[in-house]
């Protein structure tokens, strides 16, 4: 404004509010500053602000409500003409990998789309309502411990309780003390990398895996190196191996029970030489069992972490796939790297959200959380099993499709000259979200590949997956 | 008295109402008896006790409010003088004090401690059953979205809006997209850190400052270069300019209104300076406005992101220290760094609660929350006042105190010859928590400070305080 220097104080502060309207922080209906206020606030003086709260009023911004206030008004004058007749997307092509994931995340929103994109799991099998009832009810009863900050940072002790005896189940000895509570899995993971790399290390990852894991890598300044993946037995060992002896490898990172996209399960017996391959090298495991409690199987796959002599394997996890995305609490057992996770705890987020801590504890001791594993886990598996029936149904000859075991992700690899980016786009015009291959791998490898979630089913998404199928053929 | 006949007995009647302000009869903000009351006690005319009542309301000791009586002020003057300016050596160090922390987090759970030490809010003072009934509330109302993830990672719109609003009485214009929610202020931080700097990298800071910041920084792998910092006014900008111009330093950090520990607040026309400062140099300013809220003044202070025209200034804050540590909810307004910090949120923590968020929301847009904090800024400022004058009280000759204007830490420079670990394992020993210096430093420079938390007060924390100061003089 400096440099228009003919216009009035009173006209700065029209603009600014005009600003604030339309910038939506103040929505039509919302009361504003009074002119005392407003004068105080901005240190002008009263008839400056008269001044421009009359101009505000003239131009139909704002309205005076007697003995009420001062408001903006509903209908806001503007000047915006109406659109044109469509407005050609972002094209996908050209975006990196970051902006891709928002789109995904935005079309996760969209609740237009068939939603096979973004691997949320299924609303109807989450224990929101009962978590929520709790959490109530703890509000209630522990007002003040549920007020305040839940440290030291290792976290909510009735819940490490809870979770340490549940990791019987998967094969561990877990005690508490050798668990940290953390503002999801996500958070556990990169707790994990940065407490047992330096910036530019290079980590050995499963490939394709998830591209939470791939950002998490890229965000900490480390270099990924992909190993290949079977898609039903996991990481080569073989390959690891080569890799670990023929380049500079400081941690591995696998997903070991039903990896997101493959599905891909590490038998027991390999998770045990996995566990044995990077201890003779002294290398870091950070395991991520976010789906390990979501299995087809008749008993729970163990995890690698139960095979841990030396203190090496990092077990993350979370609630996040099966009672509660949004309540944000995953945990670590990091072994030998305890304390160095601890203190890099504290310093990312101080410490895990209390009141979601004691709910998600409760639900576990009184046995609920287990009742309501045994429901949830035929249905993912029946839905896990349309999806497949519906790709070797509708899609063209040369597509190949897992076949998972747990988790609630189906990876589909399309015939050769079909080029996933495009599939996005015109499934996006078809009403439909998924996932493009992408994303997952640092490179152009999966290019031909596609992720598809399937956590619902219903009739239309059959009908979805009915219209991808052509759309596949169309583009082969 | 009797041996100095010359008094007057207005100046006698003056004198004992210091001295029971002094002995802590009479507490900063506590009503004392009117003119009537006291003429009938004293049995002294109406017209002697209201000249010593002048006198004291002319020495700044009383304060009549209209149609309420008169008060014992809170800003009592004191004779001890502030401590002095700062004067740490430019030399960037390395920060290792996590192992004093952790000790510190354990006395704060130890409900026999008097809890003088972690600068916890007093737990009367938050809004945790209120948030805890709206979250319910909101819990069984929106029970789909509020067990699903909020995501894109900028976190929940309407949190976002009612921050914009409530930043305006802080002096800026944001819009609800300048905003991305976080898990507290120390993810805010974090991210900002991560977000301008690559590892090894000089960060300028204020000194003394939270530990958190400093334990932050050094978790990023960067350096703190610690800048002399003026107890009431804030960051020296002479010394900051020096630094910038002599060493290399990529961005500086300050807690602008109610450093931790300091209590000093950066006045806002040298806001604007530091603000312009940086920006001649390119360079991001991460602001802390943690306390902002919690401001005894006339008005709030501003924030230097008001002065921000180059998208350079990080506002960082949550609502942690006014109304709900445990819920985990704080913010960032990261200016031109905006989608590099929404990245790094991603992966970091992928999303902040959603029902926390939601919760906030509502009460914010009620006008609990300005209530809320309307009611909560008197006590503390009464007990800030209480506990400086406690300082006063029973601290040896030597002592220096600040007497902050916002917050609730006082921080006490001690006779030189006095240790804070020493003071801090003999107070252990008494049963009281308090800060030693050294955490607030990656050097030893602070080794004869403590910091007090004046959340609380009560007759227990006034008699540790005189326990404290005893063990103080056997110290020196």
């Amino acid at each position: 404004m400096r440099n228009r220097p003919r216009r009035y104080k009173y006209e700065e502060v029209a603009d600014e509010v005009i600003h604030l309207i339309k910038s939506g922080t103040f929505r039509p209906g919302d009361r504003i500053p009074s002119v005392r206020e407003m004068s105080r606030q901005k240190q002008m003086s009263v008839s400056t602000v008269l001044q421009a709260y009359y101009l505000l009023e003239a131009q139909g911004f704002i309205e005076t409500r007697q003995r009420s206030g001062v408001y903006v008004c509903t209908r806001i004058p503007g000047n915006m003409p109406e659109p044109e007749i469509s407005s050609p997307r972002l094209d996908p092509a050209k975006v990196s990998v970051w902006q891709l994931v928002k789109m995904m995340l935005h079309d996760a929103q969209n609740p237009k789309l068939v939603p096979l994109g973004a691997a949320y799991p299924n609303m109807n099998l989450l224990a929101t309502q009962k978590l929520n009832r709790i959490q109530a009810s703890i509000g209630r009863r522990k007002k003040e411990k549920s007020g305040i900050y839940d440290l030291p940072p290792e976290g909510c002790k009735a819940l490490r309780i809870q979770i340490a005896k549940n990791s019987v189940r998967a094969g561990c000895n877990l005690a508490p003390g050798d668990i940290v509570t953390t503002a999801g899995c996500t958070e556990a993971i990169n707790l994990c990398l940065r407490s047992v790399c330096k910036r530019g290390d290079t980590i050995a990852i499963e490939s394709p895996i998830s591209f939470d894991v791939l950002q998490c890598v890229e965000a900490s300044e480390l270099k990924a190196l992909e190993i290949p993946t079977h898609p039903r037995e996991g990481i080569s060992l073989e390959a690891l191996e080569f890799a670990i002896e023929h380049t500079s490898v400081q941690a591995c990172v696998v997903i070991s029970n039903f990896n997101n996209p493959l599905g891909s399960c590490i038998p027991d017996a390999k998770k045990k030489d996995l566990v044995a391959l990077l201890a003779r090298h002294d290398l870091p495991l950070i395991e991520n069992d976010i789906f390990g409690e979501i299995y087809f199987t008749a008993r729970r796959p163990a995890v690698a972490k139960s095979y841990d002599q030396k203190g090496l394997v990092m077990l993350c996890s979370s609630f996040s796939k099966d009672i509660a995305p949004g309540y944000r609490v995953g945990w670590v057992a990091p072994g030998r790297f305890r304390e160095q996770v601890e203190w890099l705890k504290y310093t990312s987020t101080m410490a895990t959200a209390t009141l979601p801590q004691l709910a998600i504890a409760e639900f576990l001791a009184s046995g609920g959380y287990h009742h309501h594993m045994r429901g949830i886990r035929r249905v993912y598996e029946r839905n896990v099993a349309s999806m497949v029936q519906a790709v070797e149904r509708y899609f063209p000859k040369g597509t190949r499709t897992t076949r998972p075991t747990g988790g609630f992700v189906v990876w589909v690899q399309l015939p050769d000259r079909a080029d996933s980016m495009q599939l996005y786009k015109r499934a996006l015009d078809e009403g439909i979200a998924i996932t493009p291959g992408y994303i997952f791998s640092s490179t152009d490898r999966y290019r031909n590949f596609i992720r598809l979630n399937a956590a619902n089913w219903s009739e239309t998404i059959e009908k979805a997956m009915e219209k991808l199928g052509k759309c596949v053929v169309e583009l082969t």
